[in-house]
């Protein structure tokens, strides 16, 4: 996976060196491996100039950057590039870069903002949790339909104060939603392909002991071969009749069929569902379900942001190669 | 109001001191004026055997104590009232309590849990919060109403980063409010009847001022002749089109007249409403609105909760002073 990951194999493509990486390079990446030749140097631990000569990569070919606003552009990597002439970040500010370098020589620096949509997400990950907890959208629903002449019997709300949240995935998205949910004093576990070195929550590699430890499910990773249907009817019987699962991933995380059926046994409390096996398509079987929140909407949503943001990076390395192409 | 709060002045009802104070104390203060001669020791600055001979107290009148898990119950307190026979504690812990002290003087202990309804209450404005942000609730209904037939075209979300939060009532309820969105990077400022020491947030005596510096109001402040429509439509204005009200705390804080005719005209965002005017009605204009949602359950389930606790302790208070009375 690291080796497929580090370059692709085919040397006449046009070097694009990505830093960072940003939030959005997976998408970005996996749509562009037949245009570009990807320079991954963010999954070397080597400085910037070792890593290119274990790549056999000539400093002079590379003319982009594609970076986040956590990597800093610092004179020193620009000089080792002769031929740089753009910076594209995935953020709205430059003040990773060394702007006075670039004015210098010429290089255009772009900030395409799109990194800031894991914070979006968190944001809507606590909020589908809480609503799913304390009904807020069931309640709401009722009121709508019954006014005060009924009275809104659903179940009482709980508090996430000392609740264990198992998060799968604990990458921009996962660790945005852990630092919020520890202000409400959650537990915070993961689970992932590896344990991440300078984490302190606890690692579970398995995720059915991950979820018979958890009141909560929160899914934030990629969908690949490892994690469709991650969750199967095993781990939520594991997590168990009071658990709570939270899906802003990809649909096909969950075994959706075994979801909607546990939501409607009672087999886990509830879910909060921002994304589907079969989009646009939602189960119709959860509709009348007071203990599941639907909100295809931000992902939806967010999804259509990343994908502008890859349009934008592919628009800029268009324009740049083909007038180099031009003035050739 | 320091003043009366202080005590009242019926020197034959039977005195308890107040220390700490709980969190439902103002709702059990209202109901028992009359019943109880309430020494509010948590107004005081003095030192307690102060406090009580600036009160003109005896301190062998004073068999009951009622405080919460933030005030220290030392064997130094316990010993200045030679008559002390009841504790009660709105928690489930005692661990502020000398027990070996009430132990070896025969003093029972009586917790009482019902400081935790803060920490579910600001779970709940965070999640009516994000709620109105993201148009959890509002998409919810659109696809049970419509699947997958008709897209959502609920206008976008945004993230709670950067957004100043004007909260009105820092106390215990806002406080938590308070740390839970600062770990999403919201900036915090108050407004209240006095300016809070060690509180590092900006402090507004003026409604309006804090209005027009906020992006969103949380009102989690009591309800009396000085806060009855505190948010007037004046407010709502400063507040200006981009603005969002979380109110859980009691209806009247709002003049909800106006509070409907500024979201039927935009004349501010958004709003989620947890408590109403005129409970249990909720006004019927605000049923076809989507930029408000509407939770009238957690409110009424948590002042249920509030009155429960009010009654147990009275029924504590009765017990001891009627056998007290018998065996005289």
């Amino acid at each position: 996976m690291a080796e497929k990951h580090n370059h692709n194999d085919n040397k006449e493509l046009q070097p694009l060196l990505v830093l960072g990486p940003p939030f959005m390079f997976p998408v970005f990446e996996a749509q562009n491996l037949h245009n570009y030749r990807f320079l991954n140097a963010f999954s070397s631990q080597l400085p910037l100039h070792q890593f290119l000569t274990e790549q056999n990569i000539e400093p002079s070919s590379i003319q982009a950057i594609l970076c986040s606003p956590r990597q800093k552009v610092s004179a020193d990597v620009i000089r080792l590039l002769p031929s740089l002439s753009l910076i594209m970040t995935t953020s709205n500010g430059t003040s990773h870069i060394d702007l006075a370098e670039c004015s210098h020589r010429g290089i255009q620096v772009a900030p395409i903002p799109g990194d800031q949509l894991a914070v979006d997400i968190a944001d809507m990950v606590v909020g589908l949790l809480i609503d799913v907890m304390w009904k807020i959208s069931a309640s709401d629903r009722h009121i709508r339909k019954w006014g005060s002449s009924k009275p809104c019997n659903l179940s009482s709300g709980s508090k996430l104060e000392g609740k264990r949240v198992g998060i799968i995935g604990l990458g921009r998205i996962g660790r945005e939603v852990a630092k919020r949910l520890e202000a409400f004093g959650c537990k915070v576990m993961y689970n992932g392909r590896n344990e991440k070195p300078f984490v302190t929550y606890p690692f579970y590699s398995n995720v059915v002991e991950l979820a018979s430890n958890s009141d909560i499910l929160v899914l934030s990773c990629s969908l690949n071969e490892q994690t469709r249907h991650i969750v199967n009817r095993e781990v939520m019987l594991a997590l168990g009749k009071e658990g709570i699962i939270v899906n802003i991933g990809r649909g096909a995380l969950i075994d959706e069929k075994e979801l909607v059926r546990c939501l409607m046994e009672g087999e886990i409390r509830g879910a909060g569902l921002d994304v589907f096996e079969n989009e646009p398509n939602v189960p119709k079987e959860l509709f009348p379900l007071d203990n599941v929140v639907l909100s295809p909407h931000a992902a939806s949503l967010t999804s259509h942001r990343i994908y502008d943001v890859c349009e934008r990076v592919v628009e800029h390395l268009q324009a740049l190669f083909s007038s180099k192409l031009n003035s050739s």
